[in-house]
């Protein structure tokens, strides 16, 4: 019953990305967390505890690394050092996809991950990560915060002795990055595309030949040829990687990944033998920054984004319609099939699509329409 | 230059709507705050001390009051009760809008409210609540945390001896509850609407009279042909006042508040005086509940928009693009003169606007995008 993750299904690129420049251990002693140290009470300080957060990304991975180091340094800093917590890079101790059983065994209390890595165990995690054409991390939240989705969530993560937190999310991402336009579902034929997780599946079933390959490999493959296209990251993070600079046009919007959270996994006999005031502190530090990670991101998108267009010749390549309608329906198809694997994925199928059905009108009846009628063309502002 | 806050600039109707309900403070000791006081370390709790968060809501406004309750019990826990929070409704120890006169003037701690109720105060305060045809929510929080939005805020509140805090936010709201169609700005003219804010403003440029209601007087003046329309919240609180049956036509977008930021204000004084522990686990517990009052907003509009859908014989209808342009334009121009009416303003408006022209940008080629492919008729998924 118990299989080994696949790396294949990480859904961003290559997190291993970088471990070179991750030589050091980031310790979070309470002298790092900042002047933060002089308020910790004594008597708190005497039950210090030293715990351990391992992450699926390199200690120099934009949006991913920062998040982890700031939660794990909020965690640090509400329970007054009762819970110091230390940010292990993947690489160091134990590879990226090595976290979730590491956590499981107890070996380390807690990782910082997408719980899309993990499809491999349960396919039912997939849709605490996101899937292609699923729900915005608007929706998302609301399904997980006040919907069905916690405690779905805690009753797939259980068996693996996890308890699962949103302690995170890219916003909608993956855009396309590519050496020619596709403007129809048949021009994906025999493309090699380097795409990961369920978007793989969805490009395979639509003719494309889908890649796996690390994230510092992408430009150069796109410059050489070797490669048609990537499916990755927002303009901020490809910006780093030299992405927008190896590709000539970016195909937009990126449905593989509406959304991507990202999960605070904790060792579940931890989290229970855990007195509920450091659970609180826990919960409500992910969740904090759960809001802060969306914000970063989007902020960071916004910005690259200008950057890209005042100084990069790429094109801007909306995707047409009926291309859209061929990858949302392979898509559907995918996950639905993703759904039927097992019964407790589908149970998990059930309730997703039951809430994205529901989303689908009010989304529609407000931001949606929102950001549709702040477009028309009218004066506002202006320097 | 102080000048006293006007009633009439509330954008959520009555907030004091259902005061009468509010017959008891809710005080939130520690026992209330449940299995949390077990936890508490005797060396914390001899520093325990009393604070007050007055509300601009009643004890039982779905949404808003809610999100007051967790946030105390949250900074209650999370300080192991060396802050515990008493909620102190609005109408009880005073009205929704003094509550910033009182924080200022260090009579009570905190208080929770909309800071467009200030912006007689200052107009840069309506930036910080949102403005018509401005930012969505999670455009809001990037600008808050990751852009130049907190440093301005804090910068516009500092003279009144106020800390401000994001803590909350509504989502895209205001739909039009109305008795007749809309299709034409030209219909607009002769018009009686309430609606409340600078959404007022915006709608009496283009000749409808804007009147100020009290939430719970909407529905009867809606009944009896008082008013011809109301931009109120969403489906989740509209149902709760019973808009939905007293009105024929749900006009959409509601482009006066694409979001409502809430704001957590702390007495400056008081603020400064804490140890950094504890700003910071009131700074983790206002951010965590920002994040847990869009989903509630979210998730509560999505379940009660498919309620009305089903029970209610309300006419969806989407607001044509002439409508909307003639809406935006107006909008940009009382958002201006706002700005212009003094220089803080000015300086916070160039910041948003700014941003706003930005995210026009990511937005567009993201959320924007991907829920527009989403809505193409595609099968996915189903029973």
């Amino acid at each position: 019953m118990i299989r080994k993750p696949h790396a294949t299904s990480a859904p961003v690129g290559d997190l291993r990305d970088g471990i070179a420049r991750a030589g050091r251990r980031r310790f979070l002693t309470l002298a790092a967390a900042g002047t933060a140290a002089a308020t910790v009470r004594p008597a708190v300080a005497q039950t210090r505890r030293q715990v351990r957060m391992v992450t699926a990304w390199p200690a120099a991975f934009a949006g991913f690394a920062d998040s982890a180091g700031r939660l794990a340094r909020r965690i640090t800093v509400l329970t007054g050092g009762a819970l110091t917590v230390q940010v292990i890079p993947a690489g160091e101790r134990m590879g990226a996809f090595d976290v979730f059983d590491a956590v499981g065994a107890g070996e380390v209390e807690m990782y910082h991950a997408l719980d899309s890595y993990w499809q491999g165990r349960s396919a039912a995690f997939a849709f605490f990560a996101g899937v292609p054409f699923g729900l915005t991390a608007e929706e998302h939240a609301a399904w997980i915060h006040h919907g069905s989705g916690q405690a779905l969530w805690d009753e797939i993560a259980a068996p693996f002795s996890i308890k699962p937190l949103l302690a995170g999310n890219t916003g909608a991402h993956q855009t396309g990055w590519y050496n020619r336009p596709i403007r129809d579902p048949g021009e994906l034929k025999g493309l090699r595309v380097a795409v990961a997780g369920l978007g793989g599946q969805v490009l395979r079933r639509l003719g494309a030949s889908a890649v796996a390959l690390p994230g510092r490999e992408l430009a150069p493959a796109l410059d050489a040829g070797r490669i048609d296209g990537a499916e990755w990251l927002g303009p901020w993070n490809a910006l780093a990687i030299g992405l927008p600079s190896a590709a000539r046009y970016m195909a937009y919007p990126g449905v593989f990944a509406p959304n991507t959270a990202i999960t605070l996994g904790l060792n579940l006999n931890f989290w229970a033998g855990l007195p509920v005031g450091q659970q609180q502190a826990i919960v409500t530090a992910a969740t904090a920054e759960s809001a802060m990670s969306l914000a970063e991101f989007t902020a960071g998108n916004t910005r690259a984004l200008v950057t890209l267009r005042a100084e990069h010749g790429i094109t801007m390549m909306p995707r047409p319609d009926a291309l859209l309608k061929a990858l949302g329906e392979a898509a559907g198809t995918i996950v639905g099939e993703t759904a039927r694997s097992d019964p407790q994925a589908q149970r998990v199928y059930d309730a997703f699509v039951g809430f994205r059905q529901a989303a689908l009108g009010w989304s529609r009846q407000s931001v949606q329409s929102f950001l549709n009628a702040r477009l028309l063309p009218f004066p506002y502002g202006g320097p």
